[in-house]
């Protein structure tokens, strides 16, 4: 067999759910979902697309299409629904595109963990470059020409490189003047650029600028998205690609339709109706991600705090939900517990002091590293209720299952030591 | 790029969509669609489901993996809700399932347009069998092991089979003798099998014997199915595998599910519900499939009655919708008007008789035979009220719609020569 695990972050999260269903006590921090409840007007939406039953185009049908080109188009890209492909999630177009793009891979490491196993699974090599010390989800660029020229001399032909904007697992997201150095690069290497934008609504500073390569380097870029993080609708499966105008774009789109209509046929009809409706962004949705957004700000720099007080190190967050801690700074103290590198870190964690978290290895980063993820979306509450409260409340910092569940991860880094 | 077109009965049905928008008048009997309305029950069940927005397990919950495993219980293949997999259609699975298995591929020739593209960008050889003169789906046993043969010896390494029970596209199903023959070879020649199963509730006599390969060796048959055919809900991407029992079939469940976990996820939440009621048979869906496949055999056999009349050759059809005629007996007369391959017949039928059909060659099928496809569930009707009046209907063959359909058909073979 070619894999025989599954993806780690989905690995553990089901490990974690079968665990605290048989009555153990764990903070799980460890997967990547955005617990907050389905907007209402969005199961409206499923309702009115049952109908759709048909298979339909390939890409996605025209509504859902306009309306997803309507959403770059506010996003200073201008984009024909030509130019667009649907499918249930970002995950099976980023496969598509691995599938259809020429050449090896360049991923920032430590990068999300799906990109290098797709890869692999097609016969692709991957080429990691180390992220710059300001933020992750980009290769350093000061390292990036050496990285594909070291490669190329070995024989190896680097051609795609996927960018994570916001970035997971860091939380944090690269500023233009990055980006645009980047898509410079891009352009004398000529590598075509991926830029995973997913967490592109869950920027926590709406004033913050955001900058995305397909408006530098628009030829080279193709752009994936989804509504899985800022309507924090996972589980429905609703992603979108935008190609760029001009031939090689519409090379790359038509290789990735025809991807599609081999490996998934379309997204369900029903879920295109979704589509339809919330890439049109009514103002009552766009309120809603504006709330969970600056939830998801309040609590990533509250974690993040204390984290800093415990004496790790971390990148502050200013999108997506998620910390990146490195206990480098403790690295001796931690060795004295027999905790020196991610996974004996991950493992301490979690036998410890009860909180799951991912261990840097899992996502593309150097074993001997003390780095690791937690998602701290998961720290809003179990319920539906609760969730409703986190997102209704002035100051959710204040609402018990909230301040619990951060004290608890405080402690937890104390506890490491116990 | 790897490929550059969308699967070919895919492409056919979006070519046809839109020159019927434009204003032509077609009859579109070239994409396997079955156009039925949505059982009611159905769509109260995606409403339950809407509020199951996590990403849940890779291989689908609990409650609608009990449910599959029961539909196979119940078809004399007693099956742990752990040996199933769940995915937003069976071509995934099908995909996953070549992605993990090693070797490369035996197919019967012609067969579905999907197996071989998958296989091709996986980088697997395909070796095409030819279907026994009795009925499509599966390899001529007498003509499989000089294949499997000639391939190794001439360094190739067959080790996947796949069979299409019942099939698509000759809308015929191999009788139990034929399928106990192939799993002996299969096991003597160690080839696994994929037994693509997705039509078997849609076998026109319901008395008729039908034996699946993982009855007989089913150490090494891994069975897909779906929702898509006796539902007529292709568009709302419902499929399911089961695995064998063993260390072999926990191998390949295992590397599907890794394989899952990194294309597409999970079977979204609202379809996992849709799963667990309908795999489940409660007895108003059981009538409502009965009398969805009572019509297929109808029109099916119908429409066999008047190419075989027009002088056409082709198997009787005894499941899913299909019909795979050969014009082989009137070649000459046909060649008096330039037709002399299946791609010159697929063109003559649409530009000459409105009629769409799908050629032999896009099926795998040699070019130069004068075979094609005819989907006969695009007889019932363009409305969901015509379609509903068909499926109500004592005798639909005296509905108009349904009759004036099948007449233009019966006419379109005369036109040919016109």
């Amino acid at each position: 067999m070619t894999t025989r695990s599954i993806s780690p972050n989905m690995a553990l999260d089901q490990l974690i759910i079968e665990r605290k269903a048989r009555g153990e006590d764990i903070l799980h921090l460890g997967f990547g979902e955005s617990r907050l409840p389905v907007f209402p007007a969005l199961i409206e939406r499923l309702m009115a697309g049952a109908k759709n039953s048909a298979y339909g185009p390939v890409v996605g049908g025209l509504a859902a299409r306009r309306a997803v080109a309507g959403w770059f188009d506010r996003r200073r890209l201008p984009t024909d629904p030509g130019q667009i492909v649907l499918a249930p999630g970002s995950k099976p177009l980023l496969m598509a595109l691995q599938m259809s793009l020429p050449g090896d891979l360049v991923v920032p490491r430590p990068a999300w963990n799906t990109y290098v196993p797709q890869a692999v699974a097609l016969g692709k090599l991957v080429h990691p470059v180390p992220i710059p010390e300001a933020c992750g989800g980009v290769p350093d660029p000061a390292l990036l020409r050496g990285v594909v020229e070291d490669a190329r001399a070995a024989g190896a032909n680097p051609r795609i490189m996927i960018l994570t904007l916001p970035d997971n697992p860091t939380g944090t997201h690269a500023p233009p003047a990055l980006v645009r150095e980047l898509c410079a690069l891009a352009q004398e290497l000529d590598l075509v650029i991926i830029s995973d934008e997913i967490y592109r609504d869950v920027l926590h500073d709406p004033r913050e600028p955001f900058l995305s390569p397909a408006e530098i380097a628009p030829e080279r870029t193709v752009v994936t998205t989804g509504l899985s993080k800022n309507l924090a609708i996972g589980g429905w499966r609703i992603g979108a690609a935008r190609f760029p105008e001009g031939p090689l774009g519409e090379d790359i789109r038509a290789a990735v339709a025809a991807a599609a209509s081999e490996v998934w046929s379309n997204l369900a009809g029903p879920m295109q109706e979704v589509a339809a409706y919330a890439f049109d962004e009514p103002p009552e949705l766009t309120e809603h991600i504006a709330r969970s957004t600056r939830l998801h700000g309040i609590v990533a720099r509250r974690a993040h705090e204390l984290l800093v007080k415990a004496g790790g190190a971390c990148r502050p967050p200013t999108g997506a939900f998620y910390l990146y801690p490195d206990l480098e700074p403790i690295r001796d103290a931690l060795a004295e517990h027999g905790v020196t590198d991610s996974a004996s870190l991950e493992h301490r964690f979690l036998e410890h002091t009860g909180v799951a978290v991912l261990g840097g290895h899992h996502l593309g980063d150097l074993p001997q590293a003390l780095r690791f993820r937690i998602a701290t979306c998961q720290l809003y509450g179990p319920t539906e209720e609760a969730q409703q409260q986190a997102l209704d409340a002035a100051d959710p910092l204040q609402l018990p299952y909230v301040s619990q569940a951060l004290s608890r991860w405080e402690e937890s880094l104390v506890r490491l030591f116990c």
